[in-house]
């Protein structure tokens, strides 16, 4: 408790962009984010005046850290299970908690736990060795989709297979794997809700992801075209995924949408890129809700602030010929009415360093006013504008 | 230059409410706004990460701090102008400039300079002896209001006379004074504007704003039932005055709507309670857009995201009884649609220490929403309901 303002001091492990947005939402509920930070100069850490300097992986930094929390919750899942063990042995409130955060952490837990209850995944297997991976798509078929259990994001950790030789690198690794039939989908989904402790959960409406070489580059709330029955199916299964892990916080659920229906992908128990659309695109943004949910406060309104939100990320271009202040110039004048958020990070090709949001009407405008935005702060040159020399 | 992101470095002179929004606002926008805090526990010097402790009259310190920035703005008037000229002097770009800026500071100065612009204002008359006030009255009648030239902020500075022997004090105390007409008034309004150096301007819709004691305690937007003309001439006097006035950032004019039409009645050159609905009630807040220009950059689309927005301010209670967490528990369960913002502030009897925002359909119920949050964070207690013992 902050004895000044009377209010709960939040700590979060991770000082990333997530981070950024969260203490951005903070701000407002007379909080102040506590950060623990990785390096003095991540993209949070620029912005928050609370910050302590550790590794999420270090259990004493970590335990000093939580000691003047009054909840300590996550930008990323790389906190080792153990570490987040000693905190709530010592008496600290973690949320998600461990054998919650464990779903997003390891994907063997996550399906083996899914699988149990009977939610639809693509068909799976632990594999350890070749002749695991041909005898799964001997029964499945190639290409198989071979995934690390822990570590991977952003098409990080996942290998698209056409024979058990590909898989060298990761079997000797001795890294724990699982292999995945590679689903036929329409496209990518994504449930996202809200569950606090005391039970209450809130969803937003579910929205397509566009991904591009395993990232996702771009995001269309709502979903377009989606079956209302499809789009509530997709709710209850991240509403019932919620409350059978005991989720606290926001929980994103990634979904593949075949002809035969959803199967769930990947979970995340943390504020999520399929959710950076309801910072203007939602009268509650889902940091807001993180944050209202892990303090056990009521959640706030999901709806709507528009027919059409779409976000795009914003990855690092080659550098050179206008900087990001003159594109931003550009662009803003272009567009008044689109939204940027940059996270404080040195640009790097490729690098997610922001995203833009726009909010419309209808979905193809909307559509190619957040590309356009992206495209033109990547590279300084609007589509179809011949490259400058 | 921020050399690592390639953005701008922002300078706030004071560390209130307002540049606690402002850096809220500075965060998406990739910049992280460089304070210069009075005290180290002022409520933007809690949330922000470069923080400078230094009075805003020294001139050694504003200098110093002043020395890394792109740009200088302000959350409050206190800044001496031969303190600005000597920032100016040294090279800085301080928006708005000393020159503009002068007319928020002095009262004197600004009702000087709209009488010759032929700007509606109530009548008035510098004073410093109470027969100047004795003959002002002779010609408008009794009561007439007496005003600080400097200073004066939330019905301070500000004395209703009856008769110049109440004038006692203010007049013994050699300030600069001035005495204007006591107009009959139907209500306030205020129209905020935002102007960039190039000279872009661009208006949000004109509000009611409702005082109790001289403070304002809420804001409508829009002000409902005002003609369409007025609005228009409402919005289009305070593009003139930033014009005239060369304001570079947010200006809000104050207004009195009477039965002769519009009067000016102060004006302030930052972002301003009357305008904090923007926050979730415009497409572009005042904070955003406030950065936007005095970076220059093309300002943001002003549309309404709601018919009707209603901020009220939170003003400190009795503590004791439920604590302020458990009151904002409660609030949010009961309106799950509302918006809070708390200022990092110890909470006392009458001082502002945040504000609500209700967006809606219609008048009556948003105000109701509003203004029964208020109530109820600072009291325990909902409408109607009786005190606990």
């Amino acid at each position: 408790m902050d004895l000044r303002t009377g209010l709960p001091v939040v700590g979060m492990v991770g000082a990333g962009q997530l981070a950024r947005m969260t203490h951005q939402a903070a701000i407002p509920l007379g909080l102040s984010l506590r950060l623990l930070a990785e390096h003095a100069d991540d993209g949070a850490a620029l912005v928050a005046h609370d910050v302590v300097v550790g590794a999420p992986d270090d259990a004493d930094a970590v335990s000093a850290f939580a000691a003047g929390c009054d909840v300590v919750t996550f930008d990323h899942e790389h906190v080792p299970t153990e570490v987040l063990r000693r905190l709530v042995a010592e008496g600290r409130t973690v949320l998600p908690g461990p054998d919650s955060l464990t779903h997003a952490q390891d994907k063997l837990v996550m399906r083996r736990r899914l699988s149990a209850a009977g939610v639809p995944c693509p068909r799976w297997a632990p594999v350890s060795t070749p002749a695991d991976i041909e005898a799964f798509a001997a029964e499945v078929g190639w290409p198989v989709v071979l995934k690390a259990a822990r570590g991977g994001y952003d098409g990080k950790g996942v290998w698209v297979l056409d024979s058990a030789e590909q898989a060298g690198e990761p079997l000797a690794s001795g890294t724990p794997l699982l292999v995945e039939q590679r689903v036929r989908l329409r496209r990518e989904l994504a449930a996202v809700v809200a569950r606090s402790p005391f039970g209450q959960a809130a969803a937003w409406p579910v929205v397509q992801t566009v991904q591009l070489d395993g990232i996702c580059v771009e995001v269309i709330a709502p979903a377009p075209d989606l079956a209302e029955e499809t789009a509530v199916a997709a709710q209850e299964l991240a509403l019932k995924i919620a409350g059978d892990l005991e989720v606290a916080g926001v929980l994103a659920v990634e979904l593949f949408e075949t002809d035969d229906g959803l199967a769930v992908n990947e979970l995340a128990m943390r504020p999520h890129n399929s959710a950076h659309w309801t910072i203007e695109g939602s009268r509650t943004s889902q940091f807001e809700q993180h944050l209202r949910a892990v303090l056990d406060y009521p959640l706030g309104d999901t709806s709507p602030t528009a027919p059409v939100t779409v976000m795009a990320n914003l990855l690092g271009g080659e550098t050179g010929g206008t900087g990001i202040d003159e594109r931003v110039h550009h662009l803003f004048a272009a567009d008044p009415a689109i939204k940027i958020h940059l996270y404080g990070k040195q640009i790097r090709p490729g690098r997610k360093i922001g995203h833009v949001t726009a909010l419309g009407d209808d979905v193809d405008t909307t559509r190619r006013r957040a590309t356009s935005a992206v495209d033109y702060l990547r590279t300084g040159q609007w589509p179809g504008e011949e490259p400058t020399s």
